[in-house]
């Protein structure tokens, strides 16, 4: 009898995760039930229709019905999966018009993905406050601007916050971002360089409010404005963008033991603490590279590879997943920002001793037309001498050099070998001197 | 007594040797000669002044006569270094008004770079031959165009002759390339990847000939015409572009051994069999990091790198040179091409059995405006699965992936480890699976 997977979500880890299944076996019956009108397309890519450099929502179906007939894929939309009994090993689901169907498999695989995390803020119960998560999220924001907001108020200054704002911003929207910490971006950068962004953030006349809690959502039926840090903040648009939390809801019923990060527990293979079922994406945690601690990063390229292993792994195959160093990357105006490994905040919180360098200098040659700043700062364990962490800001040909840094951390080299590392180069293109080899001689010479 | 240090040649490797001796020890007697009226400029600039992206051959200086005072340099321009004496530690030198002096060095550095070679092809002594390796030679390129120059004969498809016929097409010349070998670019690219940088240049309507042998230089005193393949080609301006030399009489004169590459052998402190002789650039040879045996890329990043090695060691200091990758990039038009390591062809030269896989995919997400094509090649050593080589050409980031697969060269990264790393991504940066990740997997399916 032929193979049975079920899984539940069909954006990046789920598709992935059938497509990797399918590659394995051949003849298996795969199912993937989404509670989503689309499955299959890219939700970072929600931004950037938002700014109006993409046409339409539908244009981020990157999978679509074409690809699931022709993989064999039976796809559910609209189905939302109400229970799963690792026993019987079934999966119930509610399908559109309302009908029960309790679907077996052999293999489960759980990619519920995650939710946007409200705080219990005094009047969260009132209309009007928006997220985006999902394609209908968009449309609901797109809907906001075209009604003709004028303003828009963002909670939480992390990649969705900063890119929505700069995509209201696109639109001609106000935007004023409010953030708890006394920082943007606290999860991808350290203060020195989330600072360089914000710069150019407010150059381009985005209001950043940083310590500042939201208290309160004020207006009768519908929010009007906001309390934060004691100020009224008005607006016509509000966004929470405090962050998302893995959906673990249908795995916890089940019985499926989260982690230390509230997400689903995983083994190396993807598969949860109960056998035949893994867990992919956003709803679940891998151990970091360097500190070989579970983690949750919600990236786009970590849900995929995980879906890949686990897929392959829920199809009969044997696929390891290396874990993860979060490296991510955003672009907002014409700034670039990434990181990889760890921040020196990050560190000095798993109490690795680090020694940190950087330096700045330009993304081409300095005669070269159209060159911009780029600033690299890198984190070094002190004991190993190896690179654990770096952190770019530049205009341009920021996300490679991150994923060059992640290639060295993830072979372990030291910040010696970085710092004589052979780099390529044209005038065009960049430094002759690679600023990465140059923010290794300034770690160096802090072991000198 | 002071250190004395005589470092002839004063562009890249020599300045950084310079800099480097400097920083080793703040006493030292440093002296620079060159032949040259300039120093410190940039040569990889040159092209792109005669395309006109950059103003002036001037604006490719990139240490200021300010630097080598700050750093309290001695530059001797326009002095011409005419004999080494390495018994009696001297170097004898012909300055700009003929006078002839004697400099006592306690170390030398030799970074007397490269000339443009020309092969023995008649009516070679003909005039109007023009090539382009310093400012002066640009400024000759620069004064025929400005002449009114129509049309251009380059004969030679690397690097530098690519590169300056792009330049002449920007400023209007009718440009055609003649090569003898079967494909452009043959030191940096396989023919399969070279045949896409060249379409890109026929589509712009450079004319590109093939495997065809310049066998005749025309014309009376001045040359109107070649003679290749036996087609006469006419122009206005002829450039010779047939690659470079090590610039070496000197130190074969002195005795000074050279290395089987014919430029000046040397150890992994960059000196040479003499003792207290270094050779840093163009001139010197030193160990490829794959096959560990000598060679001379002649690049700037190369050059740099030696030139800080050989001036610390001069100044004093232990410092190693850990080889080369030679990887080097150029922009030709809208494409952007590159190599690191070995390509499939070097690699049969040196008879280590590879496994090659190549993909094309996108710069940005397919959503994403702007997105253009990139193609991938990588090249794995059979027997160690590791990675040896890649290619990259593409519309946009090129560069640093040639840096990613150079560091993870560089530390023993298989073609596994790379179909599994962790990297970052954004819509408008590029695509959710990283092609450099793909190109791995499509290796990695040949192992199987």
């Amino acid at each position: 009898m032929a193979r049975r997977i079920v899984i539940i979500g069909a954006n990046a880890s789920g598709v992935d995760a059938a497509s990797a299944a399918r590659k394995k076996d051949r003849t298996a019956e795969i199912t993937l039930v989404t509670q989503e009108k689309t499955a299959g397309y890219s939700r970072c890519g929600l931004p950037f229709v938002i700014g109006g450099h993409i046409a339409e929502f539908k244009d981020l179906v990157v999978y679509p019905p074409a690809f699931f007939q022709m993989q064999k894929l039976n796809l559910c939309l609209e189905t939302k999966a109400t229970a799963i009994n690792t026993k019987d090993k079934t999966v119930t689901v509610q399908t559109k018009d309302g009908a029960t169907e309790v679907l077996p498999y052999d293999s489960l695989v759980i990619a519920t993905g995650a939710d946007s995390f409200m705080p219990p803020i005094k009047g969260r119960e009132k209309q009007g406050i928006l997220s985006l998560r999902g394609i209908e999220d968009g449309e609901r924001i797109d809907a906001a601007v075209k009604a003709g907001a004028k303003s828009a108020v963002i909670m939480g200054a992390g990649l969705i916050g900063l890119e929505l704002g700069v995509g209201l911003m696109e639109r001609g929207l106000k935007v004023t971002i409010v953030e708890m910490l006394p920082q943007i971006l606290p999860q991808l950068l350290d203060a020195d360089m989330a600072k360089l962004v914000q710069q150019h953030l407010e150059e381009k006349s985005m209001q950043i409010l940083l310590n500042k809690s939201v208290e309160e959502f004020l207006g009768d039926d519908k929010v009007t404005a906001i309390k934060a840090g004691g100020e009224v903040i008005e607006a016509d648009v509000f966004i929470s963008a405090f962050g998302v939390r893995a959906s673990t809801k249908l795995a916890t019923d089940a019985g499926i033991p989260l982690g230390e990060t509230r997400a689903i527990k995983t083994n190396s293979r993807m598969e949860t603490e109960v056998k035949d079922v893994y867990a992919v994406g956003d709803c679940a945690e891998a151990p970091n590279i360097i500190t070989h601690k579970p983690v949750c990063p919600q990236l786009g390229t970590v849900a995929v590879r995980m879906g890949k292993v686990g897929g392959a792994n829920a199809a009969g195959d044997y696929s390891l997943f290396g874990g993860v160093l979060a490296s991510a990357v955003t672009r907002l105006f014409e700034i670039e920002a990434g990181n990889t490994g760890l921040t020196e905040t990050a560190a000095q919180r798993n109490r690795i001793e680090v020694v940190t360098g950087a330096i700045s200098s330009k993304t081409r040659a300095d005669y070269y037309p159209g060159a911009t700043p780029i600033k690299v700062k890198l984190v070094v364990e002190k004991e190993s001498q190896r690179i654990i962490g770096a952190q770019i800001v530049g205009g341009e040909e920021v996300t490679q050099r991150i994923n060059c840094i992640s290639f060295a951390i993830q072979k372990g080299m030291t910040i010696r070998e970085l710092a004589k590392a052979d780099t390529a180069y044209a005038p065009p293109l960049n430094e002759t001197w690679e600023p990465m080899v140059l923010a290794a001689e300034m770690v160096l010479m802090k072991f000198r």
